[in-house]
């Protein structure tokens, strides 16, 4: 009985990352995600491009982030071009603040940029962008429209025609000073409740679809705004590479469920309207960032 | 210059838990919530009653969790008969799910209960406490209106008269099986983005006040739903007592910003409109737990 606590629970958990889903109940109606997921047909998931893919390798393991090039292609470039001429590697996480972001950048300034990166504004994208973003029906404090772009949470203005990516758990940011150009050089993963009020104040580079655990569990730095202070212990980065720099069988196989899927509009409608009988009162309603973005890597860890 | 990239996220971050105030600079208008807390009379914040005051000893610090005493009656008491009887000294942590929730409650069944605890439904309170809420101008997706109920992030609905809990993270329910009822020995945290849709659906209880990164950043588990795995170490609870149980000298000074006060209106308006130069975009809204709930130890660490 104990068990279905912690399942009723986990129902309504925002899934993050999905191992392989477990054997389908042979049910009349799928009640679960897990159910949703075992009954996907193979084309309504994607493979990332190894070439928008990032690999941050931490000690204690493998980060992987998919990068956001049709919002911030000049960002996702810089970061490419960066992450080649290996200037994260050696790099440290330098601050942890808890309910909100890890951030890593050269806090020395020491480090040259490659010629080919260029600081850039890249907060909104235009209405060609714009044109593929998909709607969701649910209202949002911070946008009037939010639904998801390329498979990442955005946020669109129907007026200015103009879309942008939502600071949503695990998404990933480019640091940046006043004025508001950023080049990539200095990046944060979100680990807390949504800081929407970012949304269109920084530009967001990509999401983790991996390994979010290895940063969300970072112990949280002791100096103000979780910046680590020199008496702890350093967490070194001993990598960024580029996925379709690594052999392909050092790769993390990985497949993100597509957004315009069949099974994802299932999986929406199951989390938005709470039949299971757990529920005992229905929410009717879902908030952007709390939408399951399913990810399973097939045959890997 | 780079620092001042650091100072632009923190303005907005989430402030759960805030040590003593930085000195305020001597400018005619505060523009960070660190200024206002630091200008705010004695009188803006409050002592939480130390009957109503847990401390959950982990083996790497003290969790304090203060208690909801108003909406959850039955849950507060049953949790202190639980915790005089020592019910939770020596179990285990036994779930972290990223993103979502630390669970802990004897797996094994085999502790008995007090004879006061009894199993009870509390997921919202009548209009007697709907009386004392305080309601925010801010938009909701989950509820009617939004505010604050004896300093925790509520929900209320104008028509029925009933007020409940806003699962925001930091909050600790009562984990429950299918019926409704829950005594309060199963507990949990909310660890990642607001899991709202559980609200109205389970018992929330209290919220941390302090050491919440002592939750947050515990390994998640490798089970299927962030269950430990009998091959991960275990994480023991040494102890959880009631605050006034524990010898004034070993308790935890502690003060929280009184949500019905100026000063935490200032906070409100300061991080509703960003008026810092660093924000290109207001967003003039926000979320009920994106608001900070600014907490002090006075003269502790």
């Amino acid at each position: 009985m104990r068990r279905l606590s912690a399942a009723g629970l986990a129902l309504a958990a925002g899934v993050m990352a999905l191992g392989p889903a477990s054997a389908p109940e042979l049910e009349a109606k799928p009640v679960t995600v897990a159910d949703l997921l075992a009954g996907s047909p193979a084309a309504d998931w994607r493979a990332p491009n190894p070439d928008d893919t990032l690999y941050l390798e931490l000690a204690h393991g493998r980060v992987v982030i998919e990068l956001a090039t049709r919002v911030a292609p000049q960002h996702a470039g810089n970061i490419k071009a960066l992450a080649r001429a290996h200037y994260f590697d050696g790099l440290a996480i330098i601050r942890v603040q808890d309910n909100y972001v890890v951030q890593w950048e050269d806090e020395t300034h020491r480090r040259p940029l490659p010629p080919s990166v260029r600081p850039s504004v890249e907060f909104t994208a235009d209405a060609s962008a714009a044109a593929r973003f998909e709607a969701l029906p649910d209202r949002d404090l911070y946008a009037r429209q939010v639904g998801f772009l390329d498979g990442f949470p955005a946020g669109r203005d129907p007026h200015t025609h103009s879309v942008w990516l939502a600071h949503c758990y695990g998404m990933v940011g480019a640091g940046r000073d006043d004025p508001a150009e950023s080049t990539g050089a200095e990046m944060y993963a979100v680990i807390g409740n949504a800081p929407r009020q970012l949304d269109r104040n920084v530009a967001l580079v990509g999401r983790v679809l991996k390994g979010m655990e290895l940063l969300s569990t970072l112990p949280r730095g002791s100096g103000e705004m979780g910046f680590y202070v020199a008496a702890e212990p350093p967490v070194p980065i001993k990598s960024m590479r580029v996925a379709s720099d690594v052999p392909a069988p050092e790769r993390t196989p990985i497949e993100v469920l597509r957004t315009d899927s069949a099974t994802f509009r299932s999986v929406l409608d199951q989390r938005r309207e709470r039949h299971e009988s757990w529920f005992k009162y229905n929410p009717g309603a879902i908030d952007l960032c709390n939408v399951p973005l399913p990810v399973r890597t097939p045959g890997g860890s």
